[in-house]
């Protein structure tokens, strides 16, 4: 890393509890490997202060830019001077550019990360169908990443459906050209599977989906990371399917930032 | 340095500019030093921002503390919590500790960094004359801080008089007991001479005091740091005079910085 000068720039990510972050690692290792005179830095801020935390922010000159992660990616949106037009809808930021003038930027990357992991991966979700299992705030960003990126369909699958029902509401309203609909467990005939949930996470959790439907012509992806091969993408790959992990998410996902938040030297 | 990850603990540094400031790479060799999981950034701020940066570091729980230096140790006093009593006096603050409530706690290291340095180099105050050459800043820190080591007495020079009155009488408020007095140009009589002036800084700036009149067995004490040498100390050293450096100063305050804004692994 490179000695801290008063000519450092500084970064964030904001987050409670803070311990467990890893993108101080990930995002300074790429800054030291870019050769960027900057450092990110882990801000530990609780909910109820994160309004005056952000003003403070505004207010620090040399301060470029931050992650946002739980539990503050919803209440940031309205903190920001500006946001996407994407990330309004899903209702979400986790990345900040502060402008020179202290104007916050804000935008949502999760789903954006995940189709530019896809795409490094080889597969190209425009023109194909999507079968998207959870409707909770990964599945939000995927969905609309996905509608961005042209999938010729969109089924959503989410245990409590009115919220696949409110997803499916703002999606049409941004991508009325693309049909989406609410599906069972049910991934038969779609050629891109997902899980967007966070059952796998855990020993013991149930499937996401009905694995006794894929047939080896599917892609099934996923965003958890740890497991590297969960109980879905193992029975997926037993089934003959290609499988896509959840690591290039993460990877694709903190290229995006550091260009959104202009980690440049 | 160590690699920043979620636990690492946060200091910083308030200035206006900022390109210029010294301490990150001064109190971040000590943490390293010291196996402390720690790093002190820079957090530039401009004056009408002070109070609002200041109340989003309240709200930074792994905020443990930051230096805080020009134009801002005198805005400081009235954002901190608490204030140590010879702080208020001197009417400044450059270092404070932020408390795990959030409570911020301001102290004045500039006098106590030149007191130990004196000590340091085996020069004790307690029970001797000093002529101090100056009113503004660093002086009032000094003259506190002569006070509180025990001075048999204390003279001011000061080319605005007023300033040196204004000291003179905020000393008589907390040392009581120890004499002061205005004076001339002429450090005559006293053991150790101090200049808390910036003059020396610049070639070409006239002496601090009437270097003609310095005897052999004065001791002459500077706190300009560059050039190492200033004409006073040059002009002291060939009268015969034990001469002290700038430098000690700010080693010793780093240290007594360190150690208020609790810097420990």
């Amino acid at each position: 890393m490179t000695e801290i000068t008063g000519r450092t720039a500084i970064w964030g990510i904001l987050a409670d509890p803070i311990h467990q972050v890893k993108t101080p690692q990930a995002l300074n290792a790429l800054m030291n490997a870019r050769g960027v005179d900057g450092i990110l830095i882990p801000f530990h801020v609780g909910a109820s202060d994160l309004d005056t935390l952000v003003a403070g922010l505004k207010a620090m000159r040399n301060l470029k830019g931050f992650v946002v992660t739980v539990p503050h990616k919803t209440a940031i949106v309205d903190l920001c001077d500006d946001v996407s037009e994407q990330a309004r809808a899903i209702g979400a930021v986790n990345t900040v550019r502060r402008e020179v003038d202290g104007r916050l930027v804000g935008e949502m990357l999760d789903g954006a990360g995940f189709v530019a992991g896809l795409r490094q991966g080889g597969i190209k979700p425009g023109g194909r169908s999507v079968f998207l299992a959870g409707a909770g705030g990964a599945a939000n960003a995927i969905a609309f990443a996905l509608a961005e990126a042209g999938v010729s369909r969109l089924t959503i699958a989410n245990r409590t459906r009115s919220k696949a029902e409110d997803l499916k509401q703002r999606l049409a309203e941004h991508y009325p050209s693309v049909p989406v609909e609410i599906g069972t467990t049910d991934p038969s005939g779609y050629e891109i599977v997902v899980n967007a949930t966070s059952l796998g996470l855990k020993e013991g959790d149930s499937l996401p989906l009905d694995v006794t439907r894929l047939t080896p012509d599917q892609i099934v992806a996923e965003i958890i990371m740890q497991p590297e091969t969960t109980a879905l993408l193992a029975e997926a790959k037993e089934r003959g399917c290609r499988i896509h992990h959840g690591k290039p998410m993460l990877a694709c996902q903190l290229e995006l930032m550091a260009e959104f938040m202009r980690m440049h030297p």
